[in-house]
């Protein structure tokens, strides 16, 4: 094959929210394939907010190592096997994997997974059916302890994560409240994803419409968010309460603790004052859930009981404007990037 | 009845350390005794770090009501029935209640512990046979998930809750290490309680020698101290590790947040990363278990396997001292005021 692989790659780190000039095209030859390999041609590209974590070397850690500048972000991708060297996949195949922002990877067989296209749009298995959907079904099914009855806060309630686990939350017979960014998206969240209350985050009484719209405290918080909702979360959790830190959009720009005052010590008092757990939510350790969740959120978006919503971007030149356009706000939806047009399925 | 009933009780709420001046003894008449109530006579107060949450208007949570200026300090003794107006109780009997810092007390009978003096001896039951010790019991058999092999860091390592968890964990096979305030105190730790090792955190290289203790990291970190001995065993926590937040002694006489830079951010981050579980402890959560409390952790210590120190001071007047001596960390094991010679048992 003598196509090109177009790349994605960080110029340089971005310094607080990413800049469009912090990321650049870059041409690249295609890769090797090696035995028990897979080369495939991405159609779609996710872009997550924890892939913010992943360039930054303030943050590297064992978890989340930094991505070397030159090198394709990383994250998921939904491809299409162009040449297998690996005995499960067939040439033609649709499947997912860590592929990054690029048009072909070769990825070892043993790391993907087949979509089934069948179940849900493409887009829909980087999000209400990928790793953003597992998380929340992880939250929900493992962490949370949410019972009917219960209130349950999902901030960013239409991101890949929270949609999924407000929704999850809904049909469980929790009272859901979800925070977003604008009046558009929070009645959308109400409308379209039977949130109870939806709460716009940019308005400047927000705290107080945290208050009102959990007048009996806050059972479960799936915190995506951090910054000032969950603060805003927090001081209205009820006693026993589980706070599932899944993320922190807010906080993932600063590539220096924030200013004071340093509000951990009133974090951990009312850690044990409240009696709360705070659990971290890290979906890498439930992949054997996935056939369970496949199952069990795939019947229920195939049934029409639980809504998935993309927001594409088409272009492999604009990810890191969706990049930049999630980290704030200004997406609806999980975000994807459409980088070739997939053949009809 | 013409005796006279000292209270100890707080002139002003302290500002930051307390100062013996911030309290004063006063002579108050018997209280009146109601039906289904008992009075009783006071031997021995407690002093334990969460009264300096009761003496703080800041902190003041509906868990811990702020004590009102010119009343007794809130806590428990250990008390003898003078008149009982209830029927479970006789006249000349040791209980345990929450009768605060004064002579005599009417309590309700239905609030009252009996206290075993053959069990061990009447201070014991304050420490590692009271609320220090259930709570540290509760940490280690319903919290704490720990087990053998395991790294289990306790810090105030002698104090009343610290003691018996560090030697729970030790009789459960854990690797223990403990931090308390002194080379002398530590040297106690490790040859009469057991710990594996115990740093002092008043060195400089205090984090380092954390990191040489722990050297596989923490999985559980039984939080009694807060500030800086919490930063240093939250950076040495492991994936999945436990943190109970049961005391945080550094920060209780912060009236405000402390300065900048926030470190909550980090926290929430690395909660995330490590998957780590924060849950507070109360021990009012916990009532029931106290009978099986009783028999364990009462069993140890006449078996000798389990060893209770009471740092004892002497005198009525003396009890903000003693407040103020273990809030410094110049206690050696759990503070408790005598203000009264009980008779021989």
């Amino acid at each position: 094959m003598n196509a090109v692989n177009r790349q994605m790659t960080l110029r340089r780190y971005p310094d607080g929210m990413p800049k469009e000039s912090d990321f650049e095209v870059v041409m690249a030859a295609l890769p090797e394939v090696g035995e028990g390999e897979v080369l495939c041609r991405a159609y779609y590209l996710t872009v997550d907010p924890y892939i913010r974590v992943h360039v930054s070397p303030s943050m590297s850690v064992g978890y989340a190592p930094t991505t070397p500048l030159g090198w394709p972000i990383p994250g998921e991708a939904i491809l299409q096997v162009v040449q297998s060297r690996h005995p499960g996949f067939k040439d033609g195949e649709f499947v997912a994997g860590f592929g990054g922002w690029q048009d072909y990877c070769a990825l070892p067989g043993d790391s993907l997974r087949k979509v089934d296209a069948r179940l849900a749009p493409l887009t829909a298995h980087l999000g209400s059916l990928g790793m953003p959907g597992l998380t929340a079904y992880v939250g929900m099914t493992k962490l949370a302890e949410a019972e009917a009855g219960q209130t349950v806060f999902v901030s960013a309630a239409l991101g890949g994560v929270g949609a999924v686990a407000g929704q999850l939350a809904r049909l469980k017979g929790c009272r859901v409240v979800g925070v977003s960014s604008s009046a558009e998206k929070c009645r959308y969240a109400v409308e379209a994803l039977g949130y109870d209350a939806c709460l716009d985050r940019t308005q400047p009484d927000f705290a107080a419409r945290v208050a009102a719209a959990c007048p009996e405290g806050i059972d479960v918080d799936f915190e995506n968010a951090g910054g000032e909702v969950f603060w805003a979360a927090f001081d209205h959790m009820k006693p026993y309460g589980r706070m599932l830190i899944c993320g922190l959009v807010a906080d993932y720009n600063d590539s220096s603790p924030p200013p004071g005052p340093d509000r951990s010590p009133n974090l951990l008092r009312m850690i044990a004052l409240k009696r709360l757990i705070v659990k971290g939510v890290m979906v890498a350790d439930y992949w054997d859930l996935r056939p369970r969740f496949l199952e069990e959120v795939g019947g229920l978006i195939r049934d029409g009981r639980l809504v998935s919503r993309e927001y594409v971007v088409d272009g492999i030149e604009n990810a890191g404007r969706a990049m930049i356009d999630m980290l704030s706000g200004r997406n609806f939806g999980k975000t994807v990037v459409r980088i070739a047009d997939p053949p009809v399925v």
